[in-house]
């Protein structure tokens, strides 16, 4: 159902572009978008304070180091050079279900000044895909009710309930 | 709040043991638990075929690679040299709030001739615990609505929806 975006790069256009094409790019992220603002972006969704490079790119090699288990997907618009949009997908390997795979999604935001294009739905398709890919029998995601809608449009359904316990 | 169990064995009593004194150890899984019914145990949350000796302890490799960012623990009935509760959790590594960790709880599940003995507050305690431990600012699970009240007692709040979408 979804075009197999894992592992290369994917160029498409808006589907009501202006009369200046954009351009968005639908990749993996790379330790380059700390200066494309992937945490300004991150800020969208939760606080995060600005993030040191060295943090950076040690939190960058610590996720990497998983391989195609944990996957990070950005948007970069072409003309501006900036990440508009990401998601991310972690891969469990579980026992149960005859030694299944779960794939998780998580903080999936998209720029605040790039919504109504569908980015959302490219992200969770890249992500879905990945999962699939790499053998999940399901894919799981916690979102507030608001954002229902959206998902289902993704395929998905509600099953259970998200229960947190805060440390600080 | 919760004793540190975390890389230690710890050996419990049930309140309220009848004549013979009942033990209970609160561990990591081992490679040797699938002959104490590991699986067998899973299999009342959800559907799991019998697991070769082989699929096993591939599995039980992959998750051990992962050291501290991915902990399985068990409670073995001494007695019977069962195991009779288990649950997971993983350690996911973010970018936001300040590279920030979540601890992920999965695959719960208390043997149903064990019930009522506080087996389930241990395990949740166990793996809160080596996620508080790990550094993680929450811990989260999702949970059925007629298991919240359990949650709850161990602390923790509802707070969103789980989506999922099935692959097969």
């Amino acid at each position: 159902m979804y075009p197999d975006l894992i592992g290369e790069k994917k160029k498409m256009q808006a589907g009501n572009s202006s009369s200046e094409d954009q351009k968005f790019l639908v990749r993996r992220l790379q330790i380059s978008d700390k200066s494309k603002g992937f945490i300004e972006l991150l800020r969208q969704l939760t606080f995060c304070d600005s993030v040191s490079d060295n943090d950076f790119e040690d939190r960058f090699h610590e996720i990497s180091s998983l391989g195609d288990h944990h996957v990070i997907c950005v948007i970069e618009d072409e003309t501006s050079e900036k990440i508009i949009a990401t998601g991310s997908v972690f891969i469990e390997n579980k026992f149960l279900r005859n030694c299944g795979k779960v794939g998780h999604i998580e903080d999936v935001v998209i720029d605040s000044n790039a919504r109504g294009m569908q980015l959302g739905k490219k992200v969770i398709a890249f992500l879905t895909d990945h999962a699939r890919s790499m053998g999940c029998y399901k894919v799981i995601l916690d979102c507030s009710l608001e954002n229902r809608a959206f998902y289902e449009k993704c395929g998905f359904k509600q099953k259970e309930i998200q229960m947190v316990k805060y440390f600080v």
